[in-house]
């Protein structure tokens, strides 16, 4: 029997936990489910035979170091922050570990350590980080085994609403953590490098510089630039490349219409509100409109926004029911960000019948034989329900995947890493396949980054 | 014999020492000049036999054991985070301290030992914060004293260009340290209080809701919200005011067209900018515009500001010379912020026979018996030259007659303080009127806080 210690049961837990489960008599598994709740953790257990939930606190030292031992391989599905702790006790113990989060300066730090000790500690193995990675190493390693270059890399995520759920003017409903959408491009400016130059996007006029994208069978999308895109010439040994340029994608429209909330100052995150608790989503939005005795709210906020009453932009504002005067954010001390959240979570919360859906789209430029080409990848992939998300299943199948081959000594080279080699994606990737998680791929005639051409 | 030790001998320190030297004799003042350069500090003296310029380094703690107890008082100059070595040996060693920066908590953290030692320590005593503060509470100490109560606070400075050096067409130009410029109103929401209602600015708006303040003889201003106008709620007792907002003024359109590199995100100083010694100005410029292989600079950057190429704000961008292929930032590891000040540089720079001004707007909205009352308050000052301008006397002079009022026990109230009170700014503003610095006072009709009166 080998042990699995799996910490943190939320949502995107689920199909991670019945993957393991359904292989668990097969491949002599032994699962461990470990969460702050205990009726939580046993819930997620489906009484199967091979599995148990237990309370498991993962600042409780004493609880680590008699638990992590009993295992053979640890995955946290806890917060990025979080990992640490149990990272350490897994390398004291000699344990494998398997987390979906981005590597932090701490766990980079311990790699050395990780090393000596032979095991493998698996991190950024989700959808995104995780599925990006994978299948665009795939790719841009196919290019170079037949002495190619590349010259461009775009690649383009996005976790939105299925088309047979997407029901209101914003084709749009939180299918992840609303916060880190309210908050989604901040902290500086988006930087990327196209056709050799670089380029900056401050904040206030990211989601006004969307680039089209179609793809068959779903029409178009839209997207804009994540904030760190350069990071990823080191990442994927792509230092020369021209163009470099990493997205979020939406439905088309979304982009322009939540910039209203951006300009008015609604997603800011760095102050409270007083009395915010008993402010109406009316006096909410005058917050950040100018004072007037005798103006209304929604015509200073169609001045100050410059847009017509029959716009599709007023339309959404209206759908939102932002100028209730008789509803209130009930939040105390709330920031703006936080208030606004509140608001859209009245109405993009998913219904118990919706689907989400998660959409990938990767361009790689290259130049072989003195000729450019360019492939397009794209990947779509629908919820099931409300339990077997596209989220849980993006997230948490390759999660169980890597955790499986590392116990079954498919996936063997040890240190702190992402699945960005060769001995990692191509089981991987076959294996997601078999559930329908898949890219299609088309060879394209090479653009180079022309704004004219971007969805051509 | 009284003996004053200036730290720090800049540009706004010319009044300031001038103003001491000429009452040395009668006064029996002997003045002593410390700054990093020797050549400097002497340099200031004027070869006066009261004074001596000396090489002073604040970080030298020997050296401020020796030379601090050989004074009476020490005026400090230096930037405000460097103040608290010399506060700390002053309160050691029994010695008086002025400066015209804003009270840091390390400096408020010393108020009752200070206190203790019948110590002043007067701060905040320069132009902005300063004159504003005297100038303020007179008039609000003056309503009080009839029984009214204060119902609004508006309260505006500026540091600009006289009339007779205004010559290009921002109508600016660095009258002070141009990075604060550059920077200004970056770090959060701006936040104010209008007819009792909570208004929030974020940075990207705020050159885009200005106000216009009309200034007898000198025409229309315009200014834009100060980050924190609610914190002088409690600095000038104002708890209940239902309009409480401070701007910085402008020469009118200078806002507007500001906002430009503000959009374009030309005023972020958050990233380096790759090779940017090397980058011409053009290239600067294209860093924050869409990739194009075809359109050119001008047209993507008219297209992106929404401008047409005979719009004023066209002709002000031509005017700093900032699509030039041929000059060079000449930076290393510049900040956009960085860049976009040496541009500025070119052409904000003062010429030799220019003259600064400083322009300090207050309204003061008031009820007493009643009836609701309105007082406006405004001061300028034209600098004589390049050596007593405009900033160097609104900031010197106050320092340096708080400092001979403090030796001569005209003041005497002990503590870390603000010139709130009647004992220092009555006979503050007294003396300043002498040297030509006053406000013309004027009762107008009271209009509340409204928009469409605002420059009534």
């Amino acid at each position: 029997m080998r042990h699995i210690l799996i910490i943190g049961a939320g949502r995107s837990a689920t199909s991670l936990i019945q993957y393991l489960l359904d292989k668990s008599e097969k491949e002599n598994l032994f699962i461990t489910i470990g969460d702050l709740s205990e009726e939580n953790a046993q819930k997620f257990t489906q009484g199967h035979p091979n599995a148990k939930g237990i309370r498991f606190d993962v600042f409780n030292e004493a609880q680590r170091n008699e638990i992590i031992p009993q295992n053979d391989l640890i995955i946290s599905m806890l917060p990025a922050h979080l990992h640490m702790e149990a990272a350490k006790d897994c390398l004291k113990h000699g344990k494998h570990m398997v987390t979906a989060s981005y590597v932090s300066k701490e766990m980079q730090a311990i790699d050395e350590a990780v090393k000596e000790k032979g095991l493998v500690f698996m991190n950024e193995i989700g959808v995104d980080p995780g599925i990006d990675h994978m299948s665009a190493m795939k790719v841009i390693d196919h290019i170079r085994d037949q002495g190619g270059k590349m010259l461009l890399f775009e690649s383009f995520t996005g976790g939105l609403i299925a088309p047979e759920s997407d029901d209101n003017l914003w084709h749009y409903k939180f299918t992840w953590n609303p916060r880190n959408v309210v908050l989604a491009g901040q902290g500086g400016a988006a930087e990327f490098i196209q056709e050799g130059t670089y380029k900056y996007i401050p904040y206030h006029r990211l989601f006004r510089r969307t680039e089209f994208l179609d793809i068959e069978g779903y029409g178009r999308f839209e997207a804009y630039a994540n904030r760190n895109s350069l990071k990823y010439r080191s990442i994927y040994g792509l230092e020369d490349i021209l163009t470099l340029y990493r997205g979020t994608m939406r439905h088309v429209g979304f982009s322009k219409a939540w910039n209203m909330f951006v300009q008015l100052g609604m997603t800011d995150d760095g102050y409270t509100i007083p009395d915010s608790e008993n402010l109406s989503y009316r006096a909410f939005v005058n917050l950040f409109l100018p004072y007037s005795p005798t103006d209304s709210v929604e015509l200073k906020m169609r001045h100050n926004l410059k847009i017509d009453q029959d716009d599709i932009m007023w339309g959404k504002l209206e759908e939102l029911d932002i100028f209730n005067p008789n509803k209130f954010i009930g939040i105390k001390d709330a920031t703006p960000a936080q208030a606004l959240q509140k608001i859209l979570m009245d109405k993009w919360t998913l219904k118990p019948e919706d689907k989400d859906m998660i959409v990938m789209y990767h361009k790689f430029g290259y130049e072989v034989n003195g000729e450019k080409k360019q492939i397009d990848s794209s990947m779509v992939h629908i919820g099931e329900d409300q339990t077997y998300t596209a989220m849980a299943k993006t997230v948490g199948l390759p999660v169980a995947i890597a955790a499986l081959k590392i116990l079954n000594k498919e996936i063997t080279t040890p240190g702190v890493q992402i699945p960005i080699t060769r001995e990692v994606y191509n089981p991987i990737l076959e294996e997601l396949a078999t559930f329908g998680i898949s890219f299609n791929e088309k060879h394209v005639p090479y653009m180079g980054y022309n704004p004219n051409n971007v969805s051509g």
